[in-house]
């Protein structure tokens, strides 16, 4: 390749780059299971990753986007994990229907109540999270511990989501919090395995406001 | 799995969840040809990606972990291609020795040069770094075109980075722009195919800051 001081590559727009990428998931995917509504989010895991084997271990709950798109367009906070998820979600198709993206992990009384109670800050964050919006839409890519305690709060009543989006990523505990996310009946997008993490996350809560968009604007 | 409320996890130190993580790596890894300062790096991006496949695809230049180490530790500034990027990388252990985390994705002043050149935002953000920091720790896990734009400005002689490590993860230019990183001599950090992404450039810079913060230790 040689780049002159006039090099502009050949496709530099970024819809033009994303409309080829989606076009090559398509066919390179080939035949499976997931319903039309959701091949869009599938897709967008598939591009945020380019791991086909993620994209086929995705798994969701029957009501899951219909509730995900209602929850958006509802205005609901959406509750971000980590740091890395709350940077990646593209906010202003939250905000334009009266939603935030929040994130408890490193707030100074997530810390400190982490610390006196022995627990990790990612139980505590939830806890919080869920106290003042247990409706909300929940997006956990990292730690298994969230979605456990999301999952025990779900149980117990005081947490009813409007969607979950459960997809930590790691060795310990990752794939058996999924296993336990699945056997609820509650609107939820995970998938089964090891692999997951705030990049795949990302891609699912921007894939569903985008079909809000698309909803809102009767397409 | 019952919840009682009194529910604990087993595992709820962060530090014994990585370490018997790390363990599990190294035992399912088995035989690999990377040398013993490389593998620290490794092992946290299939940590944080849960992908052999991924961690068996890093290729380094040989003065890689050298040349990120005293990087580091001379407090050059990390440049990161995206907000998630900036908003994973462990900050405190890069403001220790002097540096600092940069993002100019996102700037005004680079929206509007993109919009008028009819360029990506990436490319303009890319040039802005290195006008202000041609030495710095370039961290590109998103835009290829952030990657062969650097790629352009190191052979022109503009950039004289301390480190790149340059992992965009996609469907179109991502492989290509790593195979042109591949054939520089300057300390890289890549890997071969489509995979990467910004956890992935994150596991990288913050297995490099704890080998610094060893060596600076003296450990």
């Amino acid at each position: 390749m040689d780049f002159g001081t006039e090099f502009k590559p050949l496709t530099v727009q970024p819809q033009e780059i994303e409309g080829l990428s989606f076009q090559m998931i398509t066919e390179e995917l080939g035949g499976h299971d997931f319903s039309a509504e959701q091949y869009p989010v599938v897709q967008r895991i598939i591009h945020a990753s380019a791991d086909f084997e993620l994209g086929r271990s995705l798994v969701f709950h029957p009501r899951a986007i219909e509730a995900g798109i209602t929850a958006i367009l509802q205005g609901m906070p959406v509750i971000a994990d980590v740091r890395m998820v709350e940077a990646g979600i593209a906010k202003e198709r939250i905000q334009r229907y009266g939603g935030e993206v929040r994130v408890h992990i490193s707030d100074p009384d997530v810390i400190e109540e982490a610390k006196a109670l022995d627990l990790t800050r990612a139980i505590v964050a939830t806890r919080k999270a869920c106290a003042a919006a247990p409706g909300g839409i929940y997006v956990i890519g990292n730690a298994p511990t969230a979605l456990l305690e999301l999952i025990r709060l779900i149980k117990e009543g005081t947490a009813r989501p409007g969607l979950v989006i459960g997809m930590p990523v790691g060795f310990v505990s990752a794939a058996e919090s999924k296993d336990e996310l699945r056997k609820l009946d509650i609107p939820y997008i995970t998938n089964t395995g090891r692999k997951g993490g705030s990049t795949i996350v990302v891609a699912a809560v921007n894939a569903l406001s985008l079909l809000a968009d698309r909803q809102a604007e009767g397409k």
